[in-house]
């Protein structure tokens, strides 16, 4: 089931400039920056009722976020929903055809279990499933 | 004060078609249609949490939507954040230096008032700030 929009990521140049905006923008401070080096990127938090802005900065030239900058304008990247459970609702969204980037939830940030949906068959939308891991 | 994000807008080519894969998607169905005229758009909302997609199609060729189309792939087109007192929120991001796409607030759908920011100031999201109409 699908509880909420857990967060938005939004990719951009520099992190720390970016930061600064939407603490203003917000009015609320970052209250968490993160790197994730298997995935080349800064993270950055900030939080808007039950759901987070994420904002995404490129640790290095390969990374996702590095490439989708070239192809893109800096700004919107992915919006994430919170599952109660990733396993079942990777299964069901399968089931219903659904193109699946990732086959199995991996690690992501902010002590997730994350799965992405392809585009493609969210009309245009870079999709993220996520689930607090288990302690 | 911003208090959460009120709505995520998906521009979309054909909006029957994208409720159906978002019901799909959230397991949740289309709870409201409306066509703002003003605006030519034909809207379509579905819940999660305590944020709403807003599924966006355009009803003619001249409309933001059409044009955002013409531009862009169909996908992410705003965020709108529920703030308390669009008035004073406005007045505040005007005083920090945000650029207003509109002055004052104006009519939009689902009974609010609303005001969007352009995206030159905020890392390239296009923001949406909205008020529930007082009765």
């Amino acid at each position: 089931m699908i509880k909420r929009i857990e967060h938005l990521g939004i990719a951009v140049e520099n992190i720390q400039d970016s930061i600064q905006i939407y603490e203003t923008l917000l009015g609320t401070n970052c209250y968490k920056q993160e790197v994730v080096e298997s995935e080349g990127v800064r993270t950055a938090f900030l939080q808007v009722g039950e759901s987070k802005i994420e904002l995404l900065e490129a640790t290095n030239p390969d990374s996702a976020i590095a490439k989708f900058l070239e192809k893109n304008r800096t700004g919107f990247h992915h919006v994430a929903f919170e599952v109660d459970n990733i396993d079942q609702e990777l299964e069901r969204l399968r089931g219903e055809g659904f193109n699946l980037i990732h086959q199995s939830p991996k690690d992501g940030a902010d002590n997730k279990r994350i799965a992405f949906l392809h585009p493609k068959s969210t009309v245009g939308m870079l999709v993220e499933l996520c689930q607090e891991k288990q302690s």
